[in-house]
């Protein structure tokens, strides 16, 4: 068992590290050169053009202003200026509904933690149960003298406990409740505000029987003609574009190596970059790269004009979907809301997301394929999360002293020594866990994509409930009942299901520090990480250094990034589980909770004020699942907790505790009656209120003109901007000529020196 | 244990009742003084207008014809020679789809028994497992060699059973999905055929919310014309008229007294009646009955029309409910299947039930009303269930002979008497239960009506599921844990739940004999006194001696009755529950359930074509609980059997069970995702079909004038003919003019002797 030590010095090291993190991102980030990496998000939205600021040479690059060096942590108050409405203005619905999940944590916890260190640690402390087994086999440290373990069994003091989860329980609830009414009037005010946007129009329509005497296209005009007299508009067809995309992205990479050689050249003219045309560019004949990848990239520009040709025209290419809009609101939310025809698994419709949102893969399966697929990602996540703790169960057992000195005796000198016992006992549990669930979200997601679903916002939603569930089972289970397992395990097998509470609320107390420590390194660190973003700081001077030629592509090679879903949200949810808990066993894991939520809540505001470009806007619809998941969490601890008490001997007390379980569940069918239908359904009321709006205020709207092409396949589109590119890049030539001129098919018009050399040359 | 001379002898009785009952029924059947009880449908229908035959006075009352006497059971193969399409238009597609459950039980067990009499009972019969238990403590009968008890631990003959539960997993689940399709389909084709109904145009609207500016009619007028401006039709207020409903009991109360008066003074025409009118009818003043309930009724008939006029005009009665109808059913269906508001607790849509199928009393109930309602009905059902087990479990325990023999040794001497004890053991158990059971459905009827549903059809369907639930708990699982209680229960209670499919498992093959005369008592007998309808035919004969005067009176004194969905289906079910469990464990009750299923479809359809009067018509909606239930009772046989397995130490057979629960999951899922949707929604393209073939065929429809008053409150309803009645009665003196012109308001202007004497007498 860790004691007090081995936390300070956990501590001490995860502080040092959050500081070092934080200290390096406020010096880097009043470097001009770094100012794409930090503050993305002004550039986007046209607010910063250039970094290139007044000064010489070397202040282009470097900050020599060294006054700002002494304010260097004033982002914070900063982050923590800009007033909500604002901010939903600058960043959308969405990040400001996740930045309210870490307020959530705040006005959750916070009182709870000052409830718990008035009552709860003073009721623990002044016992001697633990004392009284210094001489037993069982060993701990002082800070499970402040947990309920220091209680004997049969005290009368576990009401305290009792009194304290009820409160605990209507405090979420009262917390929760209000919240998510909250964010359900945020999300209709949303709405109702939100300007004219096409999928306010259009309805997603699947599975679209095929049939033999007519074509799709003709297919959707007829039914939607036929049984949508009055309010059916137009349609949009769906096609397979897999070779288009491709062809696109590998334009894209002779585009890159285009601009490399390109690049290369222009640094040493008199050397032509020369590449070989063998097995991983080693061997082989040697051409000329420019000239190359110049033709090559002409190749498929023509090969994808023609391949879109190809789409347009033909009718092979188009898959069973549509996107099919109305000539009003209310004919879209009741073409979405209602069933179609006797059989329902065709012509099958729901609200369009976004344009931006449509993954549109998916959108062609049918139904059958959903289901089978469905199976198939069940069975391989029931497999991955179960089959994953083997090496979890493992490493953990090894991070403790005592598991790695039987495992290898011959480390026991260099482990004894004081500092290396403490660092192994408070930092390797919580980085093993840390590097294992690295490498799960991609996982996550690409079995979300297999499953079917049509925009990116239910991936990544779907990605992160099953992140969540991962994160229950082998972080949070899985820590508690095989870090003790030696001991544990086989008398857990040996139980019956109704033990199950009993067994893992008995090891809660146990694994505090080790919790302690995780919320360190995940949560202090990890957040402080964050905001540094070193990853994409190295990219963007990679790129810059090779790649970038014109201010557009230095604006393609910075990624703002998102705040992630899937990984962020499941990670948070854990917090909470933690919080919850913890609140009534152990109550000193809360102030540690309060400063992740606290930080994270600080440094998120941040990133998405100057960092984070959502790439789509679903308005909050997150939210069900992240109440879901805090309703959830309420009920494990109060479960755990009648668990544990049960083993306390404390029986008069935990009978009460079982209504808890109930209530909660009462409650939460009562928000969800109440308060999901805001996120699932849009009112009839509400849209008849927006038509009715918009057709006083722009009688002569031409809604056709407005919804063409606005879910056209992304590659088409992106295939047009190009093509515009090529025409426009001439006229923005004023700025750096010499860069932007060169660039993709325009280049040959510059005035470079070389320029006949690479043109002309055989 | 009861031993095969038992089965017998409670075979004997069982079906000597039975065939009392069939040949009572024979003979009642023929008599015209009965014809009222036994063919009441064909008079509903109009085409029996009088039993009232040619021949003598006898005649009228009793079959003289003895030629009819001997083709007595010749209605068995009537019932079964209508085909089904004339069957929906004589009774409705309710009524054949609820028959298609006995067609789907034979279906089910009839292969399964001809499997298993071929495979399992050979195998079973050949060991001699049970032989070597002789000499211990457990008792077993010869019935029980025929069960899987009879194998040996660890024999590999369990391989058969497990191929046989496999078989009769796909069986079961094959006919099901196809049942579901096709009752899906009839269902469609019923309603594409079914002709011009207001609930095809009208919605329910409840939750109404108060506005002090507007009232409710103002409001719901103003709300649908905005919100459904192309569609919207008319509405119709809903009235709380419940001293309406009180004032129209009263006086049918008063009215029956009037009648049974008027008889007694005509039988006698010196003897004018005389009434009390202390307590009771025993003391006081005494007055002159005619008079005085002549009056009463007058009274009552003048309060009845003031309180109309009041409810008519007023506005304080009207509830915030209303049903709106629409222009055209897809406007209907639109509204139907839409959420108008943002609150979610507003302006709720439903389809409308047909007028009859309505239950007024709870469409005014408030959103929040509704969920505190549904908690209490909640926590009242599951005391109900678990509270009822002890008096079952005492008596059970009892009608077991060396029970009573350690109770009550005095009695020994009488109960070792052979027959006896045979009646006791084959037939005491099933009649204890039944008569416990006999209480059960009137309170569970009590529930749902508090729960809130407003549809007759819905509050069936819901009683219907809790009787399940009760029946499952008390009646499967009470039988088969209390009845070896004394020797297991204390095991049970320290068992975990993995444990539990063990240990009923392990009882089931002990209470095969218990099952099969519960099969006969409450399946034979019971399905043969339901046709013989004991308790109509009395009650029909007393209302005749006393109250009938009139063709209409008596018209009145039939109660058709109807199927009686919320106790038959549980009933069934129990039995599919049993036939399933058993089928693999004691095949020799598959016999017994399939005879149950036998003559219970042949009676129902009796019963269906002539005597049954549904009160509403739900085109088969309840299908999707019928299949819930069945596809519960399988995966309930495939736990049971894996429990059992798993303590006859097949261990090698035993895992591949488990992939059977498993798939008939999934085989439900995809069942509910492919044909549940037919019983919910209405899709739209069906609504389109059907307006505009009505807009062809009937351009000048007035669908206002039709729909006017479809939804007026019954009471409503039955005082329009009833004072209907008052001014057509004279029209119809022809008949019986005695009788006819005294009945009700106008019996004063008859041409009686002794009109005079109760007119004009002081």
């Amino acid at each position: 068992m860790a004691t007090i030590n081995d936390i300070g010095v956990a501590a001490a090291i995860n502080i040092v590290t959050a500081f070092a993190f934080l200290l390096a991102f406020a010096i880097f980030r009043i470097q001009p050169v770094n100012d794409r990496v930090y503050f993305p998000k002004w550039y986007l939205k046209g607010l910063r053009s250039s970094s290139i600021q007044t000064g010489g040479f070397g202040s282009k690059f470097i900050n020599l202003d060294f006054r700002s060096y002494i304010r260097f942590l004033n982002w914070m108050p900063e982050a923590l200026k800009m007033p909500e409405p604002e901010l939903v203005d600058h960043a959308g619905l969405d990040s400001v509904v996740y930045l309210r999940i870490y307020l959530l944590g705040l006005k959750i916890f916070f009182p709870i933690a000052c409830v718990a260190f008035t009552t709860m640690v003073p009721v623990n402390w002044t016992n001697k149960g633990l004392d009284r087994l210094r001489h037993s086999n069982i060993s701990f440290s002082d800070i499970d003298k402040l947990s309920l373990s220091n209680i004997p069994n049969g005290s009368p003091r576990f009401w305290m406990h009792l009194c304290v989860a009820y409160a605990i329980t209507f405090w979420t609830c009262f917390i929760l409740k209000r919240e998510y009414q909250n964010i359900a009037l945020m999300r209709l005010q949303f709405l109702a505000n939100d300007q004219r946007r096409p999928n306010q129009f259009t309805v997603l329509v699947r599975n679209i029987p095929t049939d033999p005497h007519e074509s799709i296209c003709e297919l959707v005009e007829h039914f939607f003609k036929v049984n949508h007299p009055d309010h059916y508009l137009t349609f949009q067809a769906v096609h397979d574009a897999t070779k288009l995309s491709e062809l696109v992205l590998t334009r894209k990479q002779m585009q890159n190596l285009l601009d490399y050689n390109i690049n290369k050249h222009m640094r040493n003219l008199n050397n032509r970059p020369v590449i070989k045309m063998g097995f991983l560019g080693c061997f082989g004949e040697e051409v000329d790269g420019i000239k190359f990848y110049t033709s090559a990239v002409e190749g498929l520009t023509r090969e994808i004009s023609e391949e879109k040709q190809r789409l347009r025209t033909g009718t092979k290419s188009i898959v069973p979907a549509a996107f099919v809009s109305f000539k009003s609101r209310w004919g879209a939310a009741v073409c979405a809301q209602t069933q179609q025809t006797r059989n329902p698994t065709e012509w099958l419709t729901e609200w369009a997301a976004e344009p931006r949102d449509i993954y549109y893969d998916n959108l062609a399966l049918p139904y059958v394929d959903l289901k089978i697929r469905r199976l198939i990602v069940g069975v391989a996540y029931f497999f991955l999360t179960f089959f994953f703790m083997i090496p979890i169960a493992f490493v953990q057992s090894l991070a403790n002293i005592e598991g790695i000195e039987k495992a290898f005796p011959f480390l026991k000198p260099l482990i004894e020594v004081k500092l290396l016992k403490s660092i192994i006992q408070g930092f390797l549990p919580g980085i093993a866990l840390k590097i294992f669930l690295l490498f799960l979200p991609r996982i996550l997601m690409q079995m979300s994509k297999f499953e079917g679903f049509v925009s990116t916002s239910s991936l990544e939603r779907r990605a992160a409930s099953r992140f969540y569930m991962f994160q229950f089972i082998n972080v949070f289970l899985g820590s508690i009942v095989t870090g003790t397992a030696f001991q544990q395990l086989n008398s857990f097998l040996n139980q019956s299901a109704n033990d199950i509470p009993k067994t893992i609320g008995v090891s809660i107390p146990m694994k505090a520090t080790f919790f302690i420590t995780y919320i360190m390194v995940d949560g202090w660190a990890g957040v402080a990480g964050e905001i540094l973003r070193l990853k994409p700081l190295i990219i963007y001077h990679l790129k810059n250094s090779f790649l970038v030629r014109t201010e557009k592509d230095r604006e393609e090679a910075t990624d703002p990034g998102t705040i992630g879903f899937n990984t962020g949200e499941p990670q948070i949810q854990l917090y909470f589980l933690l919080g919850l808990v913890y609140a009534t066993v152990s109550p000193i894991l809360l102030p540690f909770i309060l400063v992740f939520f606290g930080l994270a809540y600080v440094v998120y505001r941040h990133q998405v004020i100057n960092v984070y470009n959502q790439k789509y806007e679903s308005a909050g619809k997150f939210w069900p699942d992240v109440h879901r998941r805090v309703v959830t969490a309420l009920i494990v601890s109060q479960l755990l907790l009648m668990g544990l008490l049960s083993t306390k001997h404390a029986s008069k007390s935990t009978p009460l505790l079982l209504v808890l379980p109930l209530l909660t569940i009462g409650f939460h069918i009562h928000c969800k009656c109440r308060y999901q239908p805001a996120f699932v359904t849009y009112p009839l009321q509400e849209a008849m209120i927006k038509d009715t709006l918009e057709r006083t205020r722009e009688p002569n709207l031409n809604l056709k003109e407005f919804l063409r092409d606005a879910y056209a396949h992304p590659e088409f589109r992106v295939g047009e901007n190009y093509d515009q590119e090529m025409g426009l890049e001439k006229a923005r030539s004023d700025k750096s000529p010499d860069l932007v001129a060169t660039k993709r098919g325009s280049w040959r018009n510059t005035s470079l020196p070389s320029k006949h050399s690479y043109t002309n040359s055989p």
